[in-house]
């Protein structure tokens, strides 16, 4: 029951001006409803609103902030089927993964709410004062307080985890920020719906009318957003080009917000000789399995794969190709992803530095694209960086290192990463143990005999990692800690009991984390 | 003893090109020595040597980081009177002044070595895995790291504690970042004496040669060294129009970074009603001791004083003025701050709103920098906001508001302050509840009865807040949170055990707060 109207503010807005979503496996617009286009007006509105609603939505009692974020949990699971097969039809992603995604997407939220409850992220300290010292000594008592309304823009391949009511909408609101979504296009009628549940939610828990919109639109009306003087931060998830543009208009502005983007990476996976020896075999197979799900569109798909070359890195290398060969073509999100994909293979595959290993089965229909593989020699890539462009799909390059310290200077010569991934066994520690460093230096993650696809949503994951992997590596947009970024602390320097804030009075840290005359307590 | 000489890397370095430090007391050059300024190639070796000395310096055991901050805090103490003397020559500001910046330097330094050994700065977590879970939940643990060099720009008014091994500077290390410091021309005695004792702190705790850098330069090395890539974060305090440049020169790098600058201030004080008629004699008083305390040369001096109009105010600033018109007039840090400050006021007594309430005693000296105090009344503030500008030195307006509505409507208008100050009694108590939210959103710090001069160091301190008071709002560059602006979290997946940091080990986190589980553990 899809009518494709905007929502500013807990009202369903209309507008003139619409849009089509679309059908990727059938590559046709999707006709039975069109979507709102936000007018310049409806902007201005949804930020007005939020402004409004952020000091009242920011004072409510922490058990009224965690029962809003359950409830948007709760109304997203009653959509049912309804929500599925929305999403399914837009994004061309199967129902076993968009099922999977809405339970994530639901557990995310309910860990915010738990976490709003834990009340840690208050960061709450109290230094008593010493009228004896010379000069006396105040009073502080510390705290985090919101930054403010904050505007996210969703990604394309997770049209629940990381969209409408995704982790950044999850934590921004569990911070006590008012959020305005700017609706990804590819998804438009799944976020309708997921707005939906949003304000269901807010109106069942008695929330300020403007702790939520969702605006549809083009560019600019993004542009807009991210300018606006009341937005105090920005969560995005895309493209690189998308990040760095949304990343000016914010550092332009009279006063700079943050923004946390996070934009590309290939994720390195190193293949250690004595795991390598022991089973290239499952490794090929593990590997592909990775490269593969979701047709590759992950932000963590493993893009890169170095080893030291030799019969072993054959072994692995037939194998993958052997298996890659076997894999059917998959729908991918948009023409405009499809497209990018295979131009980004053909350009690779023009290197005169470069072998493909082997492809997938070629696409059927134009929505369609297939897997790849390919090779580099470790010296020619490091002649050349540029064929380490992210291609957003299932595609990778075998690098062929010559020996340890080739290796270790492609991983020194990398970008920032959200991940990076060792093979290894037993007999490989000690050469970890010198590759460790690099790779804190280049990464968010560190993983060891896994695959980087998989991200646990919990206290001690860390989705960012230095620049371009995210605009911001001093955050991650996943887990607990995803809260901290729109927080700011306040200190409070001999105010009055009464007029202070409930978690600093005396006693008012009972059962919270607290950092008293120094010492913690919990 | 003084060379001149740039500090590279634990080396003395002269150069031809050489600039004289300035006593403002004389308004002279001080000839006894030229000081270096470095070339592009010497800026080039500081960056590369603390590039080098980033990761052995972030593996070092916490208490040997600790160590090297306890002894730069003793070798700062071993300068005896020869710092006093030099800092004075080179600032103005007197010797009881320095005396008492040098123990601040000293037991900040010292604190922060507290800090790192601590631990808590780490973020410890662990969250075990679940092979029982489908899917299987891995093995998680997480910790902060450091960023990487710092560029450190100190500020003219505090020599000491905000200058060469001052709290950017301290924090920076605490974390585990190596530091380079664009040293301030206006002290660079000072700051050579500074850097010989850092330097010899840094030999005897065997720490690596790249940890600490002194450049000293014009304006194009400064941009040149936040440029450079091997920086990873600034931290500077200045005016705006020089954070800002940094600010836009950070953001145009291939890959931006961030930029911790405290620019600008005016620090609004509210007078409320009771509170006034009760004691507007004695606030007068005090607010003339905190306006006029080191020439006036705090980011956190009262520049503003709002109280609704009426005969206690009048009785307010009729006193100010009397107290004002005993003060002798004082030497300012530069002739250029001198300057500056001269215009300000005479561009805000041209202004037809505002009123001149009287002066200090008249500058005697061309360094020499006199009181001054105005009036304007609510409506004319808020119809032109362009009176607001800092003015760095001993200068205040009063606003005279009709109403509450009015003084709120002042408070809501003003931009980013790194305080807000309440002077209240009990009985002004239900409207300061109704201020606190809006000094929260102005301010990174609220006082209730004091004066915002004076900043503890110590757990709840924030010194920062809303730009422009700081271009980062979340970070705090004086106490011990100031830590965490050069820290990025990385998560270990599945790491074995073995090649696990010590901390993120069963056990590690001894003494340390950690979060287990979820389970916050001391």
């Amino acid at each position: 029951m899809l009518t494709g109207d905007l929502f500013i503010a807990g009202e369903r807005r209309a507008s003139p001006t619409r849009f089509h979503a679309h059908d990727p496996a059938l590559d046709a617009a999707i006709t039975d409803t069109g979507f709102a286009e936000a007018s310049a007006d409806d902007l201005a509105d949804a930020c007005a609103a939020a402004d409004a609603a952020a000091q009242p939505y920011a004072a409510l009692p922490l058990d009224r902030r965690a029962a809003f974020l359950d409830a948007i949990a709760d109304e997203i699971e009653a959509l049912g089927d309804a929500l599925v097969e929305r999403a399914c039809r837009e994004t061309g992603l199967p129902a076993a993964r968009i099922t999977g995604e809405r339970g994530r997407t639901a557990n995310q939220l309910r860990l915010f709410a738990r976490e709003v409850r834990d009340g840690q992220w208050q960061k709450l300290r109290i230094d008593h004062a010493d009228p004896a010292r010379t000069p006396p000594r105040p009073d502080l008592r510390l705290r985090m307080i919101p930054l403010g309304p904050v505007a996210v823009f969703g990604a394309s391949n997770f049209p629940l985890a990381f969209s409408t009511a995704g982790g950044d909408t999850a934590s921004a609101l569990a911070a006590g920020c008012p959020v305005i979504v700017k609706g990804h296009r590819a998804h438009p009628g799944t976020s309708e719906l997921i707005a939906g549940a949003i304000t269901r939610a807010a109106e069942a828990t008695g929330m300020p009318k403007g702790v939520f919109s969702l605006i549809n639109g083009a560019r600019a009306i993004g542009e807009g957003l991210v300018a606006d003087p009341r937005i105090q931060a920005v969560g995005f998830t895309g493209s690189r080009a998308g990040g760095e543009a949304l990343m000016r208009i914010a550092a332009a502005r009279p006063r700079p917000i943050p923004v946390y983007a996070e934009m590309s990476a290939i994720n390195p996976v190193v293949l250690m000789p004595h795991a390598l020896a022991a089973r290239a075999t499952a490794l090929a197979e593990g590997f592909v399995a990775s490269l593969s799900m979701g047709a590759g569109q992950f932000c963590t798909n493993p893009g890169l794969i170095l080893a030291i070359d030799g019969p072993d890195l054959d072994t692995f290398t037939t194998r993958a190709r052997d298996v890659l060969a076997t894999l059917a073509p998959q729908v991918m999100l948009t023409p405009g992803i499809c497209a990018a994909f295979a131009e980004g293979k053909d350009r690779l595959a023009q290197s005169p530095h470069v072998t493909p290993v082997g492809e997938g089965v070629a696409p059927a229909t134009p929505g369609q694209g297939s897997a790849a593989l390919f090779t580099i020699a470790g010296r020619d890539l490091l002649a050349d960086p540029a064929h380490l462009h992210e291609m957003f799909g299932a595609a990778s390059i075998i690098v062929r290192c010559t020996d340890r310290a080739e290796l270790t200077a492609i991983l020194t010569a990398l970008e920032g990463q959200l991940t990076a991934t060792l093979h290894i066994d037993a007999a490989d520690h000690d050469a970890a143990r010198d590759l460790l460093p690099v790779l804190e230096r280049l990464a968010g993650r560190i993983l060891a005999n896994g695959w980087p696809t998989g991200v646990e949503v919990t206290h001690a994951m860390v989705h960012g990692g230095p620049y371009p992997a995210t605009s911001d590596p001093r955050s991650t947009s996943v887990g607990t800690l995803a809260i901290d970024r729109f927080l700011r602390p306040v200190s409070y320097q001999d105010i009055p009991t009464e007029l202070l804030p409930a978690p600093l009075r005396a006693g008012g840290q009972a059962g919270m984390l607290a950092r008293i005359d120094g010492v913690w307590t919990v």
